[in-house]
């Protein structure tokens, strides 16, 4: 009896990953983080996802990103590119570590040590916590230090937008995409002109399938 | 100018590398988390520790911790020893990951390189993100979560609870070694009869030391 544990955002990715892990593993669970986010919509994409999926759902509140970060993912900010790191102000230092390391104490009181994460270091915005290298040093840090041997799994990690989609398609996802949220602004139906609008848009367009988010 | 921050829970150990974090770096800050631990005096001891040494104290609360764990160190339960595990039901897991990682957060947006860490591998408990190995892996990760050299110091990691005794008194943090927090039953006077309080007695005492905090 095999079990998963997915962190599910809501968005395109983590969903794809999570029917992925479903024809990996004979159980699969979910759990998303309320850090604050400027859109509470996505905690609500993930839990319709989850429920269309037939998995649990674990919503866990963290309150401390908000005390640290002054930030565009987390206030009410415009999006700019900060000119000391080269990143966008939407990077918030050490989120992925922070949901792992959680996701992965969660996980450690129920026995899982497979974690599944969807993220992608091709279309990753220059975030460093989305690169192999990051997520293989992390899976040794939260192994050392709840000694439980975990694997992070990342099947998105090479792929782009358009590989993305052929792979939602390919494990069933693209139905419950309609549910899934990933503009900026927040907005649903979707803006279709911020950035992750428009990665979304081409990702489909060049997949040639049409997004479902659109028929709403 | 040397800039240096010391995750301080207010406890005798982080004190001490508080005190000698201040001789090595020019300027010295200090956070402490409030994670839903038993006893709210230890925040209470972190702030007076932190204005005695004159340096800021951030403090941050976690609530994800309480929502994941079911855990003696949180919740009001007697303390055993986990059969699974091995471990005292006091083992938070992955508790000194997320500290870190969210320390290093917050000092990345202060361009803070140094963290201080009072952790010893030598009186753990057996907690595995206590040991060197672990702090090690963690160093590696955060910094390239964050694109960000980072160095976590941990000047106890070697120390018995006489060495860190003797440490503090090299240091200057004798004095306010009263104002400490160590009591698992949160009491102040301490209860003299946990373990905490009888493996702090024995530090002092090998130490040839009065322990201040019964003068209080």
């Amino acid at each position: 009896m095999t079990k998963a544990l997915v962190i599910l955002s809501g968005g395109q990715d983590s969903t794809t990953a999570l029917f992925w892990a479903k024809k990996q593993f004979d159980e699969v669970e979910t759990i998303t983080f309320d850090y604050g986010q400027r859109h509470k919509i996505e905690i609500e994409s993930a839990k319709k996802v989850a429920e269309i999926a037939g998995v649990p759902n674990k919503l866990v509140k963290i309150t401390a990103l908000e005390q640290l970060a002054d930030n565009a993912m987390i206030q009410d900010k415009e999006i700019v590119i900060n000119k000391l790191t080269g990143l966008p102000t939407t990077f918030v230092p050490g989120r992925n570590l922070i949901f792992v390391t959680l996701a992965a104490g969660y996980a450690y009181g129920k026995g899982i040590k497979d974690l599944i994460l969807g993220v992608s270091q091709v279309d990753y915005s220059g975030y460093p916590d989305c690169r192999r290298e990051t997520i293989k040093s992390l899976e040794k840090t939260i192994s050392l230090g709840m000694d439980f041997e975990f694997i992070i799994h990342t099947p998105l990690i090479d792929k782009d937008k358009k590989e993305t989609v052929l792979m939602a398609k390919e494990y069933g996802a693209l139905d419950v995409m309609k549910y899934t949220h990933t503009c900026y602004k927040g907005q649903r139906p979707p803006c279709g002109e911020c950035p992750a609008c428009k990665l979304r848009a081409k990702g489909f367009m060049e997949a040639g399938i049409e997004d479902p988010i659109l028929s709403i």
